[in-house]
């Protein structure tokens, strides 16, 4: 019997960059949170403390800082794809590089009725993501977004679920329903227009948990990824990550009222967990995109 | 010398309500974090256990549910205004009350371009609030919202501050601003539009901050005060509390790059801490109001 | 009618400190959160952004690092004050400055049985706290404790407690008492020995918890208070806010189970709070020490 | 092409439950986070909204419940193992079932220097931690904890790593060493003192962190992996998640003050983040347990 060194990474995580572009006296804001993790042949400080192949976390720090001045960071997945490159082409021992970067939205201030040039707040704390893994020469860029928080106050059954001596659950054909959604979709193919991209599967994944008609918040999960998948080719597969955060209806009747779904307790535990999978037959390998 | 019970006020806190109002099929949504504290005379439960004073916090928490149903919700400072005078009124011991509300705000999702009649999605984490007091027939209400997230990439300055021998900070004339505004105003006078004053007193916070331009915080701070008083005559006092969420230019010189306000590390501590008070010269007393 | 400055301070929040202090082999530990903010005559920044009163927040930062090194940072009374006084001595615009510090808890890890010299884990959350005020040529301390979690799985009652129309809470006589301790108390008189005081209060409240039979939280309370008072006579005042953290007992009928409190959902929100002050008859005036 | 359902589960998270359970005068706490999902056919839920083999999250949590009424919790490994295989053996269609168990530490409060019979404070943030799979008549059980903060203040040095355009960090021999150790072990044979193996483990994690001279926190990281399999024959495998939490000497030479590793700011974001794998050469193959 032996003990050995397996999987490993190290890198620098919570980066935290806002840049500035100006366009005459319009400003725009690119604000990231972007962490970088580098895989290789990095037995030697693990085993003696011998440092010779360590690219040190602040180095990794300091080129995403510099990356960002070098040319515009433009898209996120673009940006991951440059930096993830860089690692893995520089550095002989370092054979794989991820780059996770999550995009926080702002917009413009309205003043006057129009948009400033250079004031802007906070949108919601939902937060675009990418995944971007390269592994020698190739690379896999999985997508996503997380904290999209939405609620349905009808159109949600849950009903027909089996029975044992342990369910107290009763049978509804008419409750809200509520999940923040993360999702996560890997894209195959080139050429994708990120940006247009994301927009659309934001846009039918709201689209879809809105009109879908529910009987059970998996139903809802499997037609938002399936949807998602019919209309976008460049995406081979989405996770989706639901859970079902209750909003239990108040017993009045101490009271002598009735509630007929009218008021609502929100529970923040403990909470439903939804979690799936959609992908295409014919979908390429994931290699170590998900790893 | 002899020891005794000072102030003290005992309620629930973080009631979370949502309610759900349908005019035909389009539904409303309220979704509310309540607390609510009781003061009186409340001596013998603290010296000896007698709780026959003592309105349970259980109590507190249904009444809130019963009242969302009893007539609606409206407005969080009349529905606040509703639930302390009931406490107040109703109980000879408890002779005063608090009532605080936060409220979360939903957008409705977009479905072919149109705001879909009952699916939401969570707006930002701006909450708008209200802390009403009543003490045996009077009320006051201190209204605000937190977590109003703003930056200006431009027009911010500040120099001309002191120098000893520990200040190294240089003096610029061209910084990111940004913060997180928590505001409370404090109403006078009646009939007021709770609606209508919110959203002009938002509105003049955001236009102030945009439009001002800055030589420090504390300036800002009291412009944005200053400009609500003069636009509200509803309004006695306005506090301010802004955070200075620092944004450092990365120093990008060992690199060979310059950085002229295009790349930043967004610093979460420390942060600098504004706080101050705008108020009329002949504004009411506030009485127990902030306390 | 005209509009005007009310009060206002201003500072650095969150300056987190570590210190090592080196008796041979022995490390020693002090690890701090430290936020500053100063009063006085500041209506020129406000009005005009004329900043020659300012004392940046940045120096303040730098000020704290600087005088860690000076001096032992020593008690955190002790600190604040030092803090304090420079700031109010050194800028005559300066009149008042409060210092907030938090102190961070370490262990010695144990190796061998025995502790070790440079090695520590972190304790629970708690933290020991205080809050210096110093006007002109006064100071004023308030020090306490945060987050202290309690729990007691028996001898605790809640009954007799006025019933209304909403109260649907069965009284009982045996139930889990559990909360998060906040205590601040306010010093009078001189030559405290800080140190000495704090644990001796420390102990007291939890000692006060565990066996004072409790008929009401608000009883449990105002013990601690009553008890810490007679036995310090250091202590003008202490106030107490303790959520009442609800364990409740589950309802297990319906499988055919007995519960004879043995288990319990412990429920995040809503929670009730108990908030609290006893105090000697001839304190002190407090002066701004709590504002 | 054709889309398809891809891996999938769903269960209820966060159930906190809480047990007392009494020998005599002297009560024993158990404090748990439990997380059930079940894993099977479970396709027509998601295609159709047919939940004839939804097991409902609300009869898992009962079931949580229920059980820990039924016999003693006893270690978390066990409580898992019932619970999964109870999910598993029951429903037809469910094949796996993973139980993830949070448990939170209580220490008595010490009273006149005894511990209290039913009065107990919370200790460190850290938890004990296990994940329960089971798949058909299999099980994995991988154990560990979360949030063992740790710190030494020497020992630890950072030198000889490679320098490139983008490299400023300077070489150390002497810095802090801080970091939040997650690691999880799976566990292989049969029999296990679920008890003593973890104490045992915890106990070498933390000797070793004190003890092992570091030239890199990777080398540390492997350091304490290696100790674990060589004194714990039941481990197969542990992984560590070790972020790297920086504690930077605060610059005091514009003060004129010598800083000799006295004076540190300890920062949030960024932090370095080292994670890896330790297993034996001949570790059984792992299957589910750490999907």
């Amino acid at each position: 019997m032996a003990i050995k060194l397996g999987p490993n990474q190290y890198g620098k995580a919570g980066v935290r960059l806002v840049t500035v572009t100006r366009a005459g006296d319009v400003h725009h804001l690119k604000d990231l949170t972007v962490s970088t993790a580098l895989r290789g042949d990095l037995a030697k400080t693990h085993l003696t403390g011998d440092n010779s192949d360590v690219v040190a976390t602040d180095t990794q720090k300091n080129t995403v800082y510099a990356f960002a001045k070098e040319s515009p960071v433009g898209e996120i997945e673009d940006f991951g794809l440059r930096l993830a490159r860089h690692f893995v082409g520089r550095f002989g021992q370092i054979t794989g590089a991820r780059v996770t970067i999550d995009e926080h939205a702002w917009d413009r201030i309205t003043v006057g009725g129009r948009p400033h040039d250079h004031a802007f707040s906070r949108s919601s704390e939902e937060k675009r993501t990418t995944v971007v893994t390269v592994e020698n020469d190739r690379a896999w860029v999985v997508s996503g977004l997380r904290d999209l928080v939405v609620l349905k106050s009808t159109g949600s059954e849950f009903h027909g679920f089996p029975r044992d001596e342990y369910t107290t659950l009763a049978e509804t054909d008419d409750r809200i329903l509520a999940t923040a959604v993360t999702a996560q979709w890997r894209y195959q193919g080139s050429a994708i227009d990120w940006r247009k991209s994301f927009a659309e599967i934001r846009r039918i994944l709201l689209e879809t948990f809105a009109t879908k008609h529910s009987l059970s918040l998996q139903q809802t999960l499997y037609a938002m990824g399936e949807a998602v998948l019919e209309a976008r080719g460049e995406v081979a597969e989405i996770r989706l990550s639901m859970p079902n955060k209750h909003h239990l209806v108040v017993d009045l009747s101490p009271f002598g009222l009735t509630n007929d779904n009218e008021v609502f307790h929100a529970t923040d535990r403990p909470y439903g967990l939804i979690e799936g999978t959609v992908l295409r037959d014919d979908a390429e390998d994931p290699g170590p995109a998900w790893q």
